[in-house]
């Protein structure tokens, strides 16, 4: 069994990858903790719950903080043209959700306090912003050593961004705490929008889905529908499935290329939240990445089978 | 007939991209400018001097400035692990070619100057770092619109750079210059990188042009070996043609896939001197890329069809 913690904004497509989370039977599901970027932290976590609630996820949800590893950083809006001014495609739901309890421990808190109960066991899955990793290594920085692997959606490596033309939203939106998580001495994996760009799931297998899978796929659906619309301007009728690749790594490693070297990230200026990998195989004059642990960078990956193992865990 | 300013860092990829240029029967070689990047400003200028007697080529030799366009910025040591102490491979040759005259005007003077006396027709094949290019449209900005276009070989745009995993020598050596080049508005075409290492004249061809060339090609030959020795690392026997590619644009344009869009140099922090393209036909929220000028970029190459092109002008 793989002991999961999920670091997450719900976020549309948050959403079916916590769907395929709790759903895969070799997936120990022992988290949830929300940070902000889809939308405010306040909306993210609200959503976290409902969606615990709706579809009776047993993990508890630990709440993330409200700025950025540098709190000197200037916010930016939240994307309300991707995931909606509610953060889940602008379903009808509640403001709050009063009949599930949060965990009483801020985000970094419940990953330390998790990571230290199953040392070298706990597998981090971050599709956000890398806020409450960062947070959390600072805080306790022997936690590095006891993680599993942390896998994160983020970043682009040979393509342009999304968020800007160099930078992809989950690091544009903390830059300096992905630098410090891919920079830690513990092995990162980052599957970035490169790849993720290329797993589709169709409108209509979607529909399939909802068909098939009873209501709570059918929540699933509908929160999609609106994101399916917003993609129509890059992909075929169908959702990126962008957070999900990122749990389908756990499971299913083997569907990904990887090449090994250090990470960077650049803070400020026009390249602000890039991300840049040393590869290891290549050489460089001294530069800014030496000394750094070499990390995993999906270069490739096998978009059709990794959108039927999702479609296949979330409807057995 | 295209009439062609060059300004170069000879450098031995600069050797055979000049050679070239001498040799084609559509191209008519106004002016060489020389540039500091391979090498010190005397040591390029020498060189270009050099191959100048040696091919008894008749354009004149303009030398640059030996700081960069932001002359705040520190210098950095010359690469003489790729292209020799002397930058020409460390064949012998005088410290100084007394018998060949200078063109008394610095490089910047001499190209607003020539472009001044050909409107509209002179394209500038731009092989080193930017410096004379920006000073020239500083000091008289009209030429801008009198140049029928300018042909870099720069920047990287989807693989790592090479002099760090971020950036490309030419445009590293001085990102200032080069962001006031790409964001002018005159037409610019990028080759860069990751299109032109795709290019590798062998070894065996090298040679073979050597033994029908006679003693210019026997030059050539020799100034190329220990390049060869040094790309050895990363292709097989033979040497990246790098700075021809931009050359054979302009006289087989059909060979190279361009994409349009605004492109910037990143200016200062880890990924000093990179080169980021918006491409036109995606959408970003606001950037520092919006209200520039289109460029051209190289996202694809004919490798095999640019070399032959090269080798057949060489030695027709
Ligand atoms: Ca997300
Ligand atoms: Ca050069």
């Amino acid at each position: 069994m793989h002991k999961v913690i999920f670091d997450t904004d719900p976020g549309i497509d948050d959403a079916m990858a916590l769907l395929f989370l709790e759903r895969h039977p070799e997936i120990d599901l022992l988290g949830i903790t929300t940070v902000f970027g889809n939308a405010s932290i306040e909306t993210t976590t609200r959503n976290a719950l409902f969606l615990k609630r709706e579809w009776n996820i047993k993990a508890p949800v630990a709440k993330g903080g409200d700025v950025t590893y540098d709190a000197a950083r200037p916010m930016a809006p939240w994307p309300v043209v991707v995931h909606g001014v509610n953060g889940l495609g602008d379903i009808d739901m509640p403001e709050t959700i009063d009949d599930v309890p949060l965990d009483p421990r801020p985000a970094f808190q419940f990953i330390i306090d998790t990571v230290r109960a199953n040392p070298g066991e706990v597998e981090i899955v971050a599709v956000g912003r890398m806020t409450n990793l960062a947070l959390a290594i600072a805080h306790d920085p022997e936690i590095i050593g006891m993680v599993k692997q942390v896998v994160v959606m983020g970043g682009s490596f040979e393509k342009n961004g999304n968020v800007t033309p160099a930078a992809e939203a989950n690091i544009h939106g903390d830059p300096e705490a992905a630098d410090a998580v891919f920079t830690a001495p513990w092995k990162v994996v980052i599957v970035g929008l490169d790849v993720t760009i290329q797993t589709v799931m169709t409108r209509t297998q979607m529909h399939d889905l909802a068909a098939r899978g009873g209501p709570h796929l059918e929540l699933l659906a509908k929160i999609s529908d609106p994101y399916i619309d917003f993609y129509s301007q890059q992909v075929e009728d169908g959702m990126v499935v962008h957070d999900s690749c990122a749990c389908v790594y756990v499971v299913a490693p083997e569907l990904f290329g990887l090449r090994p070297g250090s990470v960077r990230v650049v803070c400020g200026g026009i390249a602000d939240g890039q991300t840049i990998q040393k590869p290891s195989q290549q050489f460089f004059p001294p530069s800014p990445w030496d000394d750094k642990p070499d990390q995993q960078v999906a270069m490739t990956i096998e978009p059709v089978k990794v959108v039927d193992l999702v479609a296949k865990t979330l409807v057995p």
